[in-house]
């Protein structure tokens, strides 16, 4: 297993997404936009129902399967249109007259997934953080799932406000995961889900890839008097082919669990990123409060790091210095402010600690 | 203007979709896969929201606008989904109560979205090609649009049958066209239309994207009360943005309208296609009844040529013997058999000739 994630080029991309991915990947991903497999034709150009792509999709899949230890009783599919248009797709699947779907609202992407469900059908709003500015993750007291709820949706990691869940809360109804912004950057437990989702562009490949892995007896009860590309069903009995999919955007995400896989998978993968992590809190925590991190501590996000010195001239000013050291996507989002540290999967350790040793030095001048 | 079609590699791709790319696109974004405009960072890993992707996705549209002759009135959309998202959320944006969507049915590609909208809403189909095996496009005699339709629909070019309509159809509704297999390869008459839209992987770029070009008092009465991805007026108010869109696929249009544009533009495009179906066309004719083309002489199209010889066998025979001279995808698409040469705008003229003296060769042993 290799020691630590390879980084060769100038820049230190931080980006929330869409985001840094391995550089071996890039360099395959480069070859086979020419040409792959000594077939003459690039990936991009070849028939999506050809040899050549049958073989991508299903490296990819089978990798997929156990990069995440996924069960046989769970589909894996290729989807397009983001973890946004699943928002939409869940409730017109699963919301018919009557049902209500939950939803545990920590942050901005499930704002938006509750206010597409609200279009289709009912919600009921199980757990609301927007009173602390999202800044906590519920505990199994602070829940109040509906009575029989169609599924109890939440999101695992927000990439805006830097908190995530430590475990997947206990839900008695379907239990649905986005989990964009840290899918495959730690174990998932299966049993306690019906469907996890997540977009492509951060921890899996480019973006205009949706993943989402869903339980056979859940998929069952999709509706299917939909619009053919809303229809999980189809997709399902598909293999994700009912459409012309996004070739070149899956033959990425293959290439990248592949790379998951060799190096040690998701437990390795926690190690580092905890260990990356740790490196930035703990910049953040030894300043002396001068550094202020926007999630409470007991709900810190291991990918996205949120943090704020005590003036907005005091963040740009570090922004600059960053960008002078090489450091790009640091700044926050618009709605938290200050800075942001995305530190997925293929971010590199040298990175972290290049970052931790700045805000060090900036603390204390 | 360049003469001819690049054309280095060794196989010669005929494949329907995903299909051939020009070669300068390829080598161009082999390099930004690795760092694009000298920032450190791909193409694939840079934000959406950030200034190297805001240059690319500036220049794919104003590149569009001008190769498409877009007038300022339309919204030009880059969207997910293919087409195939395309025929359900035209029906969910335009059918309310009430409303028809009034469809010429032309072939596989108008199945599914006269079956889409039947999900959605009240479909008339104003002519039915199922006939003749979809042989024929519709005359204006031969249509019978519906009194007050929400909408006209139909496909320009019918990939699978080998038809294409001349000019398009009049109609006092809305008309909406899916070009999808011959976006850019000749100009287009925008007075004639409201929306036109394309899956991105036969003319236009790689699989994963779908341009939608929408007039905008069309697109003012499209319905809001629907999941946010599937609104088109919230796409055209974020600019393609609302949630992050497939930038790979976005950037390669780009370079590909780039590419049309130094060749000539779409005029230029269609005396180029031209010549290159007339080849196999008269190859056809010529061929004193062996090989069979699919589609009415006068309904031609100039994308896709689907042909069949006497028997099976000798379709198989010649399928081999191409592929041994290092032609790819000419098999033909199974609801219609025999052989298919896909001669995209991309597709080099050297291929045309080489395929044409294979088929006069074989239809004089």
């Amino acid at each position: 297993m290799p020691n630590v994630v390879e980084h060769t080029r100038a820049t230190l991309n931080f980006s929330a997404g869409p985001a840094v991915l391995p550089e071996s990947v890039l360099l395959q991903a480069r070859e086979a936009l020419w040409d792959i497999d000594d077939t003459g034709i690039g990936i991009l150009e070849h028939s999506h129902r050809g040899p050549a792509v049958d073989r991508v999709f299903e490296e990819a899949k089978a990798t997929c399967r156990r990069v995440g230890n996924i069960p046989d009783d769970f589909e894996v599919l290729f989807l397009q249109g983001g973890a946004s248009l699943q928002f939409g797709m869940l409730a017109m699947a699963f919301l018919s007259t009557g049902r209500t779907g939950d939803y545990l609202h920590t942050g901005a992407w499930t704002k938006r997934a509750i206010a597409d469900a609200r279009v289709v059908g009912d919600v009921h709003v199980a757990f609301d953080g927007s009173n602390d500015d999202f800044r906590s993750i519920p505990e199994a007291a602070d829940i109040a799932w509906s009575e029989h709820p169609a599924y109890a949706a939440y999101c695992s990691n927000n990439t805006i406000y830097g908190t995530r869940f430590d475990t997947a809360p206990d839900a008695s109804a379907p239990l649905v995961a986005d989990m964009s912004s840290e899918m495959f950057s730690r174990p998932i437990d299966w049993s306690k889900h019906a469907m996890v989702y997540a977009g492509g562009q951060k921890n899996l490949g480019p973006a205009g890839v949706t993943l989402a892995v869903i339980k056979r007896d859940f998929l069952e009860l999709a509706r299917r008097d939909l619009p053919d590309m809303l229809r999980y069903d189809l997709h399902a009995s598909k293999d994700s082919r009912y459409n012309t999919p996004p070739v070149f955007a899956i033959y990425v995400c293959g290439l990248v669990l592949k790379w998951i896989e060799e190096m040690g998978g998701t437990e390795a993968m926690t190690a580092r990123n905890d260990a990356k992590a740790k490196c930035i809190y703990d910049a953040i925590d030894s300043s002396g409060g001068f550094w202020k991190g926007h999630a409470n501590s007991s709900c810190r996000s291991v990918m996205n790091i949120p943090f704020v010195s005590p003036t907005p001239e005091q963040d740009a000013e570090f922004l600059a210095i960053a960008a002078k050291a090489g450091m790009s996507g640091l700044k926050g989002h618009r709605s938290v402010g200050g800075l942001r540290a995305s530190v997925y999967n293929a971010f590199p350790e040298q990175g972290c600690e290049a970052l931790a040793s700045l805000m060090r030095d900036f603390a204390k001048r």
